[in-house]
């Protein structure tokens, strides 16, 4: 990381030096007899490297606080190809294909989403029980010690009993990520929205990553972290999906030869969105939220039929859900039980709202903004902390255990210190009412918001009924809990943010209902503090996460009730755009902290002073349509270039007439074609006679194995190989002066991975990828370009 | 439309004698010195009339009941641009434009959305009031006299004002809908629908349009039709939208000289679909309904922004609507006040359902899915008849009269054959509780049906208790509610199907409800009928429009709970599934009648068998970059062809060497060059110094005169006009052997007008428009190819 290069150019006003920069750059089209050109992306590096960094960089001079990786692109991201590849062995298949195998195609696909919806409707299913079981044991034991001791005045016992046993929990929690699986941790829906992006996170849908993640946030929520179980369930949704679509497990070394038409990215994408759709639905009880979900995230075509299969998995997953814990709580098939809504139902009566509220909600949206802002940017500060200092797996556990054993203690101190004594009452939302140094009948509040896993604080923060807490059990609980969870987020464990995020709003919108109520009115309007919770919640959640449409539809669900629609998608669009003035959303951050080359909506504004010409790589390394394995093996091999499309390029008649393009191979076709020594020679020689077909490509999918494993003779070197059946012979050209965002709508709206760029004569002369185009990005002062780096 | 041609192809397996008969179309590549081709489509239709058309169209023969003109395209349909054209203007444009100056456009179009909701609610809120003025007043007067004539026995004399009152209403709604704006007619859906597709629907986003829809609606439902205010008022959110956003109104002869920047049709469609999102969203009071109606209904590439601009609006327009409405109500700022909740809220307790429930829901949603494709069928027939004989405007205005009387008869005739007397209760949802023959302080339960707005009833149904109708009335109403509904949908007013199909189902579904009574319970589980009615309402509506995601948000929101999303949304979708067994949703079989070239989500799933070269129209009518003023003043008037797109060719080297392509024109920029005479030898000479700048073109959109109007005199025919500037230098283009479903999938994700299909040198061969995709669609036999019909 420390050699990487960074390029900062200014695009203010004078174009015309950089396009004559880049013209030197252009492809110089040498007419001699070498069949490829092999220097790639590396040419614009070694340009870079033969002057000095300071002087490329003028930000490297002073001493900046921004780390290097963030100006950088990790070239360790590979993207997924989610433009069919439509070569002759697929058309053939397709047209094999009649009305009704399609029409089985179809029924199948809408099988396997509600399959998918199924299952994860399940695995929340164990997730929220086992989490039930496992934090009440923990609460019930430590609840009989404090009342016990609480008069012996041993009440550090009682402390360190509930210490130990959280670090405990998140100890075996943390060891399970950082040692067994670490693309496990967090909350996933970073990992998730690249995935539909486009780009391939290693082992992220792996049936592995699901069992780390599941028993690593029962752990986390049940050790008593300042977490949610929501994000880690739109992970497990979006694995089932991958898993059950592809009618395989490699972990499991098990193929059940179905589904084999879905094994590509393009279907397996559909899935996955339907899976992480299905996920939200379960995690909140909100399908529709979780097909806006999914879509705000990560679709760019929007696809009817598709959303819909989307819908139905989400429905199945929340159906799924209702039913098994309708069951579990003993009211079997009462599926509008409000029990299973999850942040309790707000009873219409209770829930009006009149128009002077509303810029109170939107004052709330913008206090939700700017402390997201606040939240977010000690996260920022505190990831890279991590990323410099925080690599070692020992030492991301003893951080999360150092956390646990903080949290707790914080909770603890707090409580005792806590002099906002309750009475009991019998329908009150607490299980595990704390008596502590209170009389007789009543309990402490402060306990309520600490002693409970925090979707039940949520809950009591919405519904308590007034005088439930007082402002200043509110303001401490605030304050501490939120530097706990922006502590808590970004460490080796499986967890989430919505529900501390919703938390911190909850207990914040509480106290600004109850100020309220120090203003007298005649109708005694702000009767109902819970109102305002829930508002707090929604501004503070909005003001990290930015979501808008999807929270609104998700909260809305998870309420029970759609009065609140319209002020909720106030305060979620204040908190967005007074957020976003600050710093990116919290899962952004994340992904640019990464260096993810990640496609966002639109080309930036100010980019149609680049074309083509100027982001494309070249010069390219081509084939020919008949090419030597040899040479197929060295460019595969090479590991300076490490090139995952080659556009197929082919001598119309004379020698010195141009090469025209036509077609585009992919590293992975290349890889079983030699795998399967598909030679021209060896066919004619008898040696290989079977032809090769759409499955052996589906077989290997999706892990090819690389280069190395293949082991070519160096007779086999010599044998031709006809690319012509596997290439992709109509791939999506531009001609080099296209506009940049022209070239980013058409990739981004048909999910593409490489982009030739021809010149008048159909001749390749660049090749436009996934980081050429996520280089360029709107920084504080215009149009910025990111440098590239080798992982 | 006598001699129309059409084509039936078989593709059941047998490709190559189709590919030998594509070969032929070819464009077989003349080297000659003509600077254009012109024949273009009509080299097909020639083709085909040489045969005589029994022999190429076996469906011909057979007295076929399907009429021709739905096997056709209509050619009269222009398609819109939704691909920015990115010429040299637009590009130095865009290249000036700073950062601020993109952030001040953005800021713009919120403001736009803004006022676009604003003025939606506002136009909501007048209709709304309007109509209850109105029909209040008829309400009022009838039951004077029919509460005075019941005993005297005139009761013919109260029958007889009745019908006249209604057709009075009727007669001038359709007057001013037929003679005075004839797209007015309808709920204006389909033509929206068309529009978000990418049709140009002449008129349809007019001032003078929105003016007769809003009070064409305010007299057919005043008028006692069986109709709804719901797709009118989407309509007319449409035409705010397009009106507002383009800063003028042709109409009012009235250019504001603002917002010229989104004169261009992408931006346009942008706001468009805003507009009817704020149409949803003020319709039923669901914002998030809305955005999922726009999307579902329209968009194909989904933008963040951009949806997050229509959701503004669509919050806009609700909050707009609700604002006035509790004025209107004398609860200024009430905004959560249960009354504007459209069908009246849910409360929670009585809205509880069971897991034994689900299957009865799924039975009445397929019952839903059968009664829609009946209603579908039915009123399909009812359209053809009306294409084929009531074409003139007087027939279609006595029609609507009759069916205005068949109405005011009807019903009038059920209510007074009715013996279902129910005592009179103070909190009824009754306004005109009609006593008829009943005993005193009891009503007539058929005339609460009847005698009301179609709102109000399906309140009423929804909301009444138990026992407030019984069988016969249930039934009944079904039944004549049903015909009366088919008749008139589709009729020359302005009315939308929405309420009339939650009505009917709702009907039904109490009808339901009350059977199911009939079985012994132990828990009094079918207690509440109204929850029946809901998810009949709800099947009956899915299985005539077919939607799904967006209808089940629709629903929850306007009834305020969101209990019962789960069962809507099984219900949604088993109406689908079954209806689309039986036939298209109403809306697409309306755009099917009207021969529009419509794009589907996705290309047929067997159309691989198709390439480029096969859809593509050849030869193409082309132009040089430096053209003959006349050559072009020619093109453009040929009447025979009547093309919009042209590609622009360059001769790179020697006379002998073939053209390449090097950009696209469309009609409308030639036309704008045309008029403001920008030719080289004129611009030499002094004549004409003043540059054409992108204000021209936006002037002139979105009414580009016809060819006719532009003099040219025999001089300047004789000039060359430089079209380097204006073109776009790079259109989207693919090689000849793409497939169909890849050529699809590029035209719809990137809302293409034309698309280039060169060879491998890069040389024009053909040009795919709309038409050449949307001819191809899914028979019943499979693929079928439509003819294309001149108008």
């Amino acid at each position: 990381m420390a050699n990487n290069i960074t390029k900062k150019v200014s695009w203010s006003g004078e174009g015309t030096p950089l396009l004559n920069g880049a013209e030197e750059r252009r492809y110089s089209g040498e007419p001699s007899g070498g069949s490829m050109f092999h220097i790639g992306r590396m040419s614009t590096v070694d340009l870079e490297e033969e002057s000095t960094p300071e002087e490329q960089d003028p930000m490297r001079l002073r001493p900046s606080v921004i780390p290097h990786n963030e100006k950088l692109l990790s070239l360790k991201y590979e993207s997924l190809d989610y433009d069919n590849l439509e070569n002759q062995l697929f058309l053939e298949e397709e047209r094999r294909m009649g009305h009704m195998s399609f029409r089985c195609l179809e029924i199948c696909r809408w099988f396997i989403c509600g399959l998918i919806g199924f299952l994860t409707g399940l695995i929340a299913c164990l997730i929220d029980i086992l989490v039930e079981k496992l934090a009440g044991a923990k609460y019930g034991v430590i609840k009989k010690y404090i009342d016990k001791f609480t008069e012996a005045g041993g009440l550090s016992i009682s402390m360190i009993l509930w210490a130990v046993l959280n670090l405990a929990f998140i100890m075996v929690g943390a060891i399970i990520v950082a040692f067994i699986e670490p693309v496990a941790a967090g909350s996933g829906i970073p990992q998730i929205k690249c995935y539909l992006n486009g780009v391939k996170i290693p082992r992220v849908v792996r049936l592995k990553t699901l069992v780390m993640k599941v028993f690593g946030v029962i752990l986390s929520v049940a050790g008593g972290l300042a977490v949610g179980k929501e994000g880690p369930m739109i992970h497990s949704g979006a694995v089932v999906a991958a898993g059950v679509s592809q009618g395989r497990s490699t972990s499991l070394k098990k193929d059940l030869k179905i589904f084999e038409y879905f094994r590509r990215d393009t279907e397996k994408r559909d899935f996955v969105s339907a899976g992480a759709a299905a996920g939200v639905s379960a995690a909140f009880g909100a399908p529709v939220g979780g097909v806006l979900f999914s879509l705000e995230e990560g679709a760019s075509f929007w696809n009817q039929m598709l959303t819909w299969r989307i819908f139905f998995a989400s429905m199945i997953s929340t159906f799924t859900l209702n039913f098994f814990m309708s069951i579990y709580n003993g009211k079997l098939g009462e599926l509008s039980n409000p029990g299973l809504i999850n942040f309790g139902r707000f009873e219409s009566e209770s829930v009006k709202y009149n128009l002077y509220e509303i810029p109170l909600f939107i004052i709330m949206g913008a206090v939700g903004g700017v402390l997201g802002a606040v939240f977010n940017t000690i996260n920022y500060w505190l990831t890279i902390f991590r990323i410099r200092y925080v690599h070692q797996r020992c030492l991301q556990v003893m951080e999360a255990m150092l956390v646990a054993a903080v949290s707790a203690t914080v909770s603890f101190t707090m409580i005792y210190f806590s002099v906002d004594c309750q009475p009991l009452k019998n329908d009150s939302q607490e299980e595990y009412p704390l008596q502590l140094f209170c009389a007789d009948g009543e309990y402490n509040a402060m306990a309520t918001a600490f002693f409970n896993t925090p979707e039940r604080s949520v809950r009591s923060l919405f519904h308590s009924p007034p005088g439930t807490y007082n402002l200043l059990t509110l303001g401490l609980f605030t304050l501490t809990y939120f530097f706990l969870a922006c502590w808590t987020y970004g460490l080796t464990v499986s967890a989430g943010v919505f529900i501390p995020s919703l938390l911190i709003g909850a207990a914040w919108g509480r106290l600004f209902g109850i100020m309220l109520g120090f203003f007298p009115t005649t109708n005694n309007l702000w009767a109902d503090p819970g109102k305002y919770a829930l508002m707090g919640a929604a501004a503070q959640l909005g003001g990290i996460v930015r979501m808008t449409l999807s929270l609104t539809v998700i909260l809305v669900e998870a309420t029970g009730n759609v009065t609140y629609g319209l002020p909720i998608m106030l305060v979620l669009m204040t908190a967005k755009i007074v957020g976003d003035y600050f710093i990116e959303g919290l899962y952004d951050i994340h992904i640019r902290l990464q260096s993810v080359p990640f496609l966002h909506w639109e080309a930036p504004a100010t980019s149609h002073w680049l074309t083509a010409r100027e982001v494309m790589s070249s010069p390219v390394t081509y084939f020919n349509r008949v090419e030597k394995v040899g040479t197929i093996v060295d460019i595969l091999s090479a590991t300076s270039t490490n090139h995952n499309g080659f556009p197929v390029v082919v001598q119309a008649g004379a020698i010195d007439e141009p090469r025209k393009l036509c077609g585009l191979i992919l590293r992975s076709q290349l890889i079983v074609l030699l795998k399967h020594k598909v030679f021209v020679e060896r066919v004619r020689s008898g040696l290989c006679k079977r032809r090769l077909q759409l499955k052996d490509f589906r077989d290997a999918y999706p892990r090819f194995p690389p280069i190395q494993s293949i082991h070519v003779s160096q007779d086999e070197r010599e044998c031709m190989m006809d690319l012509t059946e596997f290439m992709n012979p109509t791939p999506y050209t531009v001609p080099e002066e296209t506009s940049l965002p022209r070239v980013f709508k058409l990739f981004r709206a048909l999910g593409l991975r490489h982009l030739v760029v021809v010149d008048d004569q159909n001749r390749v002369t660049g090749l436009v990828t996934r980081k050429d185009l996520a280089r360029y990005h709107m920084g504080k002062h215009g149009l910025e370009e990111l440098g590239l780096t080798h992982p």
